[in-house]
């Protein structure tokens, strides 16, 4: 029996990269953690353990290093571009080069009132995201987004008039918390390149803002919504997938011990957890 | 601007089933992990907030637990199946399921040599995987897999021959530590609807003999010769997705300290890692 | 051979509480993980099987959620002392009932630069914590803290003129960059009950404020530079117990690739890593 | 306000260490995670910031890696003993040193239907585990353990005839699923130095022995069932610290869908947990 390779593709993940930036004022800092990914025509590696074409990960790990205090000046996407371009132009074989980055958010501590020069706090799980394709021909995708961003509304959420079959036995609501962690991943329209950071900003502001006005029927309805808010805010995205788990919370029943729960007292539950996730587009 | 809905599913993730099953010479155990995903014509609930087309997630984890009495009386593709074909069945917007299964490894325990009639240990990270996704039109596109399964190597694995640039200080090596997790999915040929049982214990098998006879040129070569001994023992599968990550054993520096290390002494690293994931498929 | 019971204690982790306050104007919110501990003369439960002494840890469970509504309106600290004090008074064997707190921290989104009356977000990992015991006598014991700070400084941290032997092969360093993430937990003087909250914001910035302006000789001596100046801004806490990780970030060697790095590009390691932890007291 | 030292300690944690041993015909493999701690008079160093006393912890990963080729030739417990002696001797300010040993376990690889001499596979959480404290006066202390060990019965477990209060609304049972994750720790009379791995062994049987045919009244009744066995098949043990969290697995309701559920379908829930611990000593 004869075998063959099919889509196929090799790099490097987690690698952990801070810079810093020792202004004469104060330091810069950034926190990124990112992953390579190379595909193009690779089969002898695999059919024939002929490693010619084959730029290691370890080589991959030190370009990330090694372009970080040149290229690393503004925002992650547009390392990601150097990045890629850079591994393209070392690897006959590879057609393209997918960089993706994520960046760890550190706040300037305070002192007395006072920014401080050189001292950060964090806590976060909240990230920004992006990834880059880069292609043989020169093709530049770029996808920006974040995640980690969790969100909760006590009210000004319903869930009723949904389908029913006999295994059916949740009850319809017109009041409930609804909480979710977003991940956000938007793309760009063909050739724009906006100011990428200035473009997370306004599109988190539309996340944020929608989901905490819109008068929730659904958590599908309140993706729409707020996938609708980020397109209007941000004019150079294309589209925006959204992912959306429904981090169930249950109210508890004080009934059985003489106590009375009026949407006040609720378990959130681990799982499981509901999930919605979409694509919206323009037009 | 108008915006509208692209690709979208919703679904529940994390449903937790134990089936306990009384015979009476002893009891058998199941424990799986399900998810559920829903795809279709879903687009008024985004856009309007109209639900009357939306099954409830928490329907699809009745859905499960109802069916689980009845259906999972062998492998987990067969009740998937039937979770599957259900929920289509009471959904009529739903176009296609999608039911993701794992399934965690118990073993019987063992008192005074004797296997026990109801007491199991485990401990595994190693999980029985599937993918059931059932269409409109009756088709049934069944995966099956495995993950979590570690292997390592203390040699027949070199990694030499490679493409350099000015930053790679990678060494070569012709004997080395080869660790990976594997993960892997493989879809069937069209009509073909083996004892899934059966044929995981034969992906198994040729995946774990075929990582240990390898002379491994690279993880890729030693994933295509992986994939190609699964394809050759499992003759109902079409092709073989592998993700196996490259675990990195560096051998320690113990010259500094006045000491040799002659291939005796790694460190395991977490991160960065590498990361090789391909398709083998026939023919 | 016989056995007998030794310490031993009994009772219920992770309870997860919301709970949701419905002002006229605006909504509040607290989010808590909850655990209890018994312990006491339960000897008969183990050697005998005799549960009449055992509070079900289901009704540990249950007494959380009954008592919040009316309890949780203060300080976790607070909501603990009754809660301990609640299972004390019904569990005639248990000598202490020990409560500890998690509060996770969510912040009013804005909405067109106001904040918003029900509408949330997260995705911090610090935490106030509190561990409350309360024994048969009536004796509180409060002790407060916070977890999941993490802290950096990019300069003013030295490590040298340390102990060498022959296997030290670590270079001083008078410059280096210094991370943690701070677990803090400090006890009360003998019948002092601050206001909690108002005391974990003092401990908090002095722990962040002493963090960026101490020159680190050694992670040990901010240790103690952090105690001080939280026992200086918190006059009701007798000691403090700080867990300091030491979160190693290394200078990436990229002369081998001729390029130079003078303090700024480096990884972030998850291990191995320092662990640094003592009391600091008063006088 | 002065501030002065109480208990401290410091050391390294997650120091990852991999052994091959190239026997002729066949490769051992050892695959340990160890961590450190020193105490002692390290005052000045946390107030004066004077670190001629302290050993770098960096130091304290060399050792475990410098020390593995000539000392880790048999069980953990006595590497443990190795390395702390070692750095007890170059630490003059240190009063104890501390070794804590996780051993990772891996099996040795079949093809066709032969054991093979350097492949090797996991997928196992279960670990052996031991805590090696030395004292400048030459005493040790040797804890030997295990963790990660999940055992389940799916009868022979009731729980009733408990104390109930007007917040108790759980059911009485006589028949439920029991499950759990063993953490064991065990001391050893003075003087005793088993062979530890055969100990480890004895000690493993006993308590997977006892869960399975132990006819519980509640986790309490079977860990001090559990602990007895334990001492009765390890005579060099002096007592033994169990952890049993209560695995809880509540039987779903289908009477609402209009199926019955004998003890069949049951929901694996991860929070809130039960947490029984204690310790049982001889006599």
């Amino acid at each position: 029996m004869s075998a063959s390779m099919g889509t196929n593709s090799y790099g490097k993940d987690g690698i952990r990269l801070v810079l810093v930036r020792r202004e004469p004022r104060r330091h810069e800092l950034r926190d990124l953690t990112v992953g390579i990914r190379l595909a193009g025509d690779f089969d002898r590696v695999h059919t024939e353990g002929d490693n010619s074409a084959v730029l290691p990960t370890d080589t991959m790990r030190s370009t990330v290093y090694a372009l970080a205090q040149e290229h690393l000046t503004g925002c992650i996407e547009d390392f990601g571009v150097a990045v890629a371009r850079r591994l393209l132009s070392v690897t006959p074989a590879a057609s393209t080069a997918r960089v993706e980055l994520v960046e760890h958010r550190w706040t300037r501590s305070s002192v007395a009132g006072a920014l401080h020069a050189h001292a950060f706090e964090s806590g976060s799980a909240e990230r920004a995201t992006a990834s880059v394709t880069v292609d043989r021909g020169g093709q530049v995708d770029v996808h920006s987004g974040l995640d980690g961003l969790s969100l909760l509304k006590t009210t000004d959420s319903a869930f009723s008039g949904f389908l029913r079959d006999e295994l059916t036995v949740l009850p319809e609501t017109e009041d409930r918390i609804l909480a979710t962690e977003v991940a956000a991943d938007w793309a760009h329209l063909p050739g724009h390149t906006p100011a990428y950071d200035v473009e997370r900003a306004a599109a988190r502001r539309a996340l944020v803002e929608t989901f905490a006005s819109h008068r929730s029927r659904s958590v599908q309805h309140t993706l729409h919504a707020m996938g609708a808010a980020l397109l209007a805010a941000c004019p150079d995205a294309a589209e925006v997938h959204l992912r959306l788990p429904n981090k169930h919370h249950v109210a508890v029943d004080l009934q059985a011990v003489g106590l009375t729960n009026d949407r006040a007292v609720f378990v959130a539950t681990d799982r499981p957890y509901g999930v919605i996730e979409g694509t919206v587009t323009r037009g």
